[in-house]
C-alpha cells in the first residue's frame, strides 16, 4: 500500500488537507511535533473521515526519528506543511525559524532521497514575494514569475526551502515538486470540528477579530489612508478548505505526469480577489451577529496597499479555483469560535482532555497515544497506564448515560466506557470491541465532585460527535 | 582567557588564517570535521606558530558535539570557514551542500546565541553575486551592494547563511557580523608547509594547472573568444595569505567597535585587479619553470567575461588591501606542489603518517587524538592505544638520531621518541616532559625493513620541522 505523508498534519492547513486527501481516497500518515497544534485535531480528522490515521510525533529536526517513519511506510508523496509561521515571532527569534523550517525541510528531503521518494508538495507563502510594489513594472495581481525578496525571517525560511527544492530538481529532474504559495488562509471546517488553534495573541487578522468578538483582546486597524475603497489594505483571503483542495489538485497533477517526467513549479493559491480589512471586519460582524470594536492606528512599517494573487496558473494547470467566499469563511470561523471559546483545541503536546477542569472526567493521553491517567473529580484512577503499539487517536461518542472513548490498535479496538449511574457515581469499563463485549475490568467510583453532566466546554464538543 | 573559534580551521583558507591569528596574538581553538582537510595541517600550524592549538573533531551538523566545545571555552568571536565548496559537486548533490553548509551554520549560530557569543566572521563568496552581467547598470568591479542571485547550489547555501545572519542581526543589533565575500583565493603559505589539499580533480584553475605541471591530468581553457586582452575570462585572484590577513583585519574591526555597538556588513575580499586565464597560466609556467600543456575548448555555460572585486569598502573600513601578486602566489603554490607531489597532505580523517608506506615508522592518530598504532617496518607495536582527554595535535621534531612526536594534554606534555640506534634497530620511548624525563616505558625493536632514513616524501616534511 502506498501512503501520502503529511508533515504538520495536525496543524491548521494540514488537518484540513488530510480530510480532503482521505475523502479523495488517499492513505495518509501524519507526522507532527505538536509544538503548535493539538492531538485533538487528529481525533477529529478520524471522526470526520471515519478512518484511522497513523500518527507519529516526530520533530523534523530529528533526522533519525523521521528516517524511522520512512522505514515503516512506503510513501509516494510528501505534503510538507510542518513549520513555524508567525511573522512577528520570526523577526524576534529568527534562528528558531531557520532551525525549524530550514533544517527540518533539508532533513525531510534527505530522508526522502535516501528512501527513493521524489515527490513533494511544499507549503510556501506569498510572503516570499515581499513588497511587490518595490518593483517597477510589477503588477497586482501577483504572478508566480515575480522576483522574490522576503521582508521577514519567516519569508526567508520559505524562500530558502524553495531554493533548496529548485536545486534538488536541477540535480535530478525525476523529482516532482509543487511549491504552493498561499495567500491569506482563513476560515475553518464547516463541521466546526477543525480550525485554527492560535496560542497567545493571534498573528493574523481573522483569528484576532474572532478573539475580540469573543470578548478577549483588542483589535487595531493599522492605516485607513491607503488608496482603497475604504482606506484599509487589500489582501487575498482564501478559505482553508479551498486551500486544502488545492493541495489535492496539486497531488493529482503530480500523479498524473507521464511516467519518468519530473517537475518543479510554483503555484499561487489564492482567490484572485482582494478584500479590505474593513470588508473582512464587516463580514465577520455579520456572521457572528456581534459588534467587533476596533481602534484606528497608524500604518505599520512594511505594510503595503495590495497583495492579491494572480491565480490563472493554478486554474489552468491544476484545474483548481477557490470557490468559497469570505462570508462563508467568516460563518465557519464563527462556528468554530463559538464551539471553542478558549481559542481552539484545549490541549497540546499529546494530552487530550475530554473534559476541562470543572470537576468531571479527565483522560490524559500521552505522547505515544497511551492513557496516562483518568481522573474523576479529584480522584485519580490507578493502574490505567496501558501501552499500545500503533495506537490510533481516540474517537469519542456519547452513550445513553455517559460517554465512551474508543481506540483501536492494529488488532484490537478498545473502548473505555464511562457510565453516570447517578450524579455521584460513575462506572468505568474497559472492554474490547468484538470480544463479545466482555469487560476486561469494571470499576465503580463514587464521585468527589457533585456533577458529571456535560458542562465543560470541551465536553460539549464531544457531545456533538454522536454517531446515530 | 578568551578564545577565537575557527571552524574549518584545518582547511585551506582556515589554516592560513589560524596562523595569522596566532601571529597577531589571538588564542585559537579549531573545530573541523576533517572531511576535506587533514590533521597534518594542524600539526604544521603548531610548528609554524610554535603554539599548541586546541583541536576538536566535530561536524557542525552535530549540535550537541558543537555545544560541548562551547561549554569548554569562552569564545569572543567565531571565524566560520567550515563548509563544502566544490561548485560542480554542489550541482550534482545539492542536499549534501544544504545539509553541511546551511544546517551547520544554523547550528553554529544557535550554539553561539545560547552561549552569549555574538561575534562572527563568515566565509561567503563572490559566487553569491551570480552572473553580474545579467544586471543592467551593474558594473565591474563588483560592489557589495550588487544584488545577489547565485547560479549554483554552493552559492545558494552561502546566500542562505548570509540571509540568516542578516535576520539574526535585525532581531538583535548587539551582534557583530562580518560577511566576507572571497573572490578567487590562490597560492599557499610561503613556508611550503600549508596549502590546498584538493581531493580528486581540482575544481579551480590554479590547483589544476599545478597538477598538470606535476604531470597529472589535463588542462582545458574554456573559451578564448572573450573580449579580453588574450580572449580568456578575467577573474580576481587573491593570495590566500592576503585573504587570511583580511580576516584578521575584520576581526580587529569588530573588536574595535564601540562598546554595545553591533554591525552586520558585507566586504569583498579580492585584489581589485583581474587576471586572464592565460596570464595566470604564464605566471605559473614561469614559477615552475615548466611547460603546462593545455587544449582550447569552447566556453562553458554560465561562464562570464569578468568577475573582479571593487575592494574599496574593505580598504576604507577594514584598512585591508591585498599586497601579494599572482606571481608570488604561483611561486608559493609551486613550492607547495613540489613538496607535496601527491597533491597536498598525505592523510585525512584523523590519521597522521609520519612516514609514508616505504617501510619506515608510521604513527596512526585516531579521531580523538589518540595514538591508534605505531608500526615500524611491518611490525605493529602492541599496547600503544592510549586515550587522552583534551589532547592537542602532535608536533614533530627531529632529534639527533631519530625524531620525536610531542603531545600535550591539559596537564601533561608527552613525548614519543624514536631513536635509530642502527639501521635495523630503533628505540621507542614514551615519557612525560617535566617529569624529569623519566621514561614511562622503553622498548627496542629490531627492524624488519632495512632502512629508517627519512626517505619518504612525508617524512621529508617532518625533517623540515627541526627546532634548533
Amino acid at each position: 500500500m502506498s501512503f501520502v505523508l503529511v508533515t504538520g498534519g495536525a496543524g491548521y492547513i494540514g488537518s484540513h488537507t488530510v480530510v480532503e486527501l482521505i475523502q479523495n481516497g488517499h492513505q495518509v500518515v501524519i507526522v507532527d511535533n505538536l509544538s503548535n497544534s493539538s492531538y485533538d485535531s487528529i481525533s477529529r480528522i478520524e471522526y470526520l473521515t471515519r478512518s484511522k490515521v497513523p500518527f507519529h510525533k516526530v520533530d523534523l529536526t530529528d533526522y533519525s526519528g523521521l528516517d524511522a517513519v520512512f522505514d515503516q511506510y512506503e510513501f509516494k508523496t510528501v505534503l510538507h506543511f510542518a513549520g513555524l509561521k508567525a511573522v512577528g515571532e520570526s523577526a524576534r527569534n529568527p534562528l528558531k525559524y531557520h532551525n525549524n523550517n530550514v533544517i527540518g525541510s533539508i532533513n525531510l528531503l534527505r530522508t526522502m532521497q535516501s528512501h527513493g521518494c521524489k515527490s513533494i508538495i511544499f507549503s510556501s507563502s506569498a510572503t516570499v514575494y515581499g513588497d511587490v510594489t518595490r518593483l517597477e513594472g510589477q503588477r497586482i495581481p501577483i504572478v508566480e514569475t515575480c522576483p522574490t525578496q522576503p521582508t521577514n525571517p519567516y519569508g526567508q525560511t520559505k524562500l530558502a526551502v524553495e531554493n533548496t527544492l529548485r536545486d534538488v530538481f536541477a540535480a535530478d529532474q525525476q523529482w516532482r515538486i509543487a511549491i504552493l504559495r498561499y495567500f491569506n488562509p482563513i476560515g475553518a471546517h464547516s463541521s466546526g470540528l477543525l480550525g485554527e488553534n492560535p496560542h497567545g495573541v493571534p498573528d493574523n487578522l481573522l483569528p484576532l477579530i474572532a478573539q475580540v468578538a469573543s470578548g478577549r483582546g483588542k483589535f487595531s486597524v493599522f492605516g485607513t489612508d491607503y488608496d482603497s475603497v475604504d482606506g484599509t489594505p487589500i489582501r487575498d483571503y482564501v478559505h482553508v478548505v479551498d486551500l486544502a483542495q488545492g493541495h489535492v489538485a496539486a497531488l493529482h497533477h503530480l500523479d498524473g505526469l507521464k511516467e519518468g517526467t519530473g517537475i518543479c513549479r510554483e503555484w499561487n493559491l489564492g482567490t484572485g480577489t482582494g478584500s479590505t480589512v474593513f470588508e473582512v471586519h464587516s463580514s465577520f460582524e455579520r456572521a457572528s451577529n456581534r459588534k467587533v470594536p476596533y481602534t484606528v492606528a497608524t500604518r505599520r512599517p512594511g505594510d503595503v496597499l495590495n497583495l492579491t494573487a494572480d491565480v490563472s496558473r493554478a486554474a489552468t494547470e491544476l484545474g483548481w479555483r477557490a470557490r468559497l467566499t469570505v462570508d462563508k469563511a467568516c460563518d465557519d470561523l464563527w462556528l468554530w469560535t463559538e464551539r471553542h471559546p478558549s481559542s481552539g483545541y484545549q490541549n497540546v503536546d499529546g494530552r487530550v482532555r475530554l473534559s476541562s477542569a470543572t470537576g468531571a472526567i479527565k483522560v490524559q493521553i500521552g505522547a505515544q497515544g497511551d492513557i496516562e491517567s483518568i481522573t474523576i473529580g479529584t480522584q485519580r484512577l490507578q493502574g490505567t497506564r496501558i501501552q499500545f503499539k500503533n495506537l490510533y487517536g481516540p474517537a469519542v461518542r456519547r452513550t445513553s448515560n455517559g460517554f465512551a472513548v474508543e481506540y483501536a490498535t492494529d488488532t484490537t479496538p478498545i473502548v473505555y466506557q464511562f457510565e453516570f449511574q447517578s450524579e455521584s457515581r460513575v462506572c468505568f469499563t474497559l472492554y474490547e470491541i468484538g470480544a463479545e463485549s466482555l469487560p476486561r475490568f469494571e470499576q465503580v467510583f463514587e464521585a468527589v465532585s457533585e456533577k458529571y453532566a456535560c458542562s465543560s466546554s470541551t465536553f460539549e464538543i464531544v457531545d456533538e460527535m454522536v454517531e446515530t
